[in-house]
């Protein structure tokens, strides 16, 4: 049985520890800095026990799954305590910080910079899900900066859970998951906030939200604590996308002003392409 | 058998006859201004043939799921062509323009102002699914003007289908449906044109595209032809929400580009208590 450390046992550590207990050839040692969801975490089963000192030289693994303001600082922990047998990769949805923090460590080779594209608007060990990987896409940034060896372990660890790997260098993942994860967490976010701020004063307006809007506002349940530091890391891609976004919103009040009804309907109908692409998407 | 018309035969309409069908106590004839929706409904069996004008003055019941912009003036004709102990209802997601257009018609008290909340971003009769009223919030607008003995048929007819009629004024309705359902479907057309706009030069962005980004997008396939007419008049209520909704995201925008961590932090955790309400909505 291989042994792997996880760090953080939230959403994403505990899915991979529940995704790799299920494979049934990984023990699993956890660690959180939050004391309840380390022991929520082992009394449900996710994980074999605690992530102990001692252990961390006989680790054939190390995910790192914690908020990316402190990813860093625990990347670097972890390329230092472990030997070198052992590959780390981390699940952070930001990955340019990373990767200038670790460029010239001397143990870089053995670290993946992985992203797998996979989550829900549920944080903590109970939010964890075996399924969650399966059939979904992982990016990993700058493959050619770690050991063609290791990469290729942290590669057929998530074919193992059902995923499929893409490459990328670390500034174009930024730019683009801006545009489709971060700013759907702002724009959902934000919309919660709208309705919340009138529903205040008027107790029955969610009477008559129905399927459209709980699918829009559904990010808005997503982990503060896990969204702030992204977007303050992705603080520049993310302002260029939210700006272009309020733009096109003021064209459409604009449009909407004027009742330029024939420019909205093509407006939509070009808009309508996006189907084919979201259902592509798992 | 009760003889119900039905006119316009997509996502809502369609649904109705069904519905309606399933129950086993009714005859559905349907018209659609669209020859080749008619011909696919008849074929698909939602209805048992075309509603010929000398069926109308026999019917118990007709349901107008039409756009918003042609049903002011279907509802007239149908107020006009039918008999003293037919019901009508409609189905349109803003109800003031309609209310004041049949104010003052003769026979206004057989008229019923409904809004069903229920729905997806598909439309075309072969969007049409049985149980897509099944649980869901039904909303009659200015029930005062509505002769008890229809409005009771109508209000039954809701719940035979598995419906919870609530009541409410008309002016009230189209202000609070702007919130809960208009600001999502124009916030998830610009979410999606401000992704296609980037994507033009980056093809591979959507690889990235997750869970997140297809939920908040997802209405972004809806109808052009339905919801330009609703936006139009629901005009008033709507800027001002778009434009409460563009204050948010520009305070939001001043927060990051300050680096107020905590505030983001403060305004993320608030925004999650939606959560609870969020998951109240079937």
């Amino acid at each position: 049985m291989k042994k792997i450390g996880i760090i953080g046992t939230g959403l994403i550590g505990g899915s991979f520890a529940l995704a790799l207990k299920q494979t049934g050839k990984y023990r699993i040692f956890v660690r959180d800095n939050n004391p309840e969801h380390l022991n929520q975490a082992i009394a449900m089963g996710l994980a074999d026990g605690e992530l102990r000192e001692r252990i961390c030289s006989e680790l054939d693994g190390v995910i790192l799954a914690v908020p990316v303001n402190v990813l860093p600082d625990i990347a670097e922990e972890f390329l230092n305590k472990t030997k070198e047998h052992t590959w780390i990769f981390d699940t952070g949805s930001i990955k340019s910080n990373l990767a200038r923090r670790l460029k010239n460590h001397p143990a870089r080779k053995r670290f993946v910079l992985s992203h797998p594209i996979a989550g829900t608007e549920y944080s903590g060990p109970k939010a964890a899900v075996p399924g969650l990987f399966q059939g979904k896409i992982n990016i990993i940034c700058n493959p050619g900066e770690t050991d063609k060896k290791m990469l290729d372990k942290v590669v057929k660890l998530h074919e193992e859970l059902g995923m499929t790997n893409y490459f990328l260098q670390a500034d174009e993942h930024d730019k683009h998951i801006a545009y489709v994860s971060h700013l759907s967490h702002v724009s959902s976010f934000i919309l919660g906030k709208t309705v919340m701020d009138v529903e205040e004063n008027e107790q029955n307006i969610f009477l008559m939200a129905g399927s459209g809007f709980a699918s829009t506002v559904r990010l808005a349940k997503s982990s503060p604590e896990t969204w702030t530091p992204i977007f303050l890391h992705n603080k520049e891609a993310l302002l260029k996308v939210l700006k272009a976004y309020i733009d096109n919103l003021n064209i459409f009040v604009d449009l909407l002003e004027k009742d330029r009804e024939e420019e909205i309907k093509n407006l939509l109908a070009n808009i309508n392409k996006i189907g084919k692409i979201i259902d592509g998407i798992k």
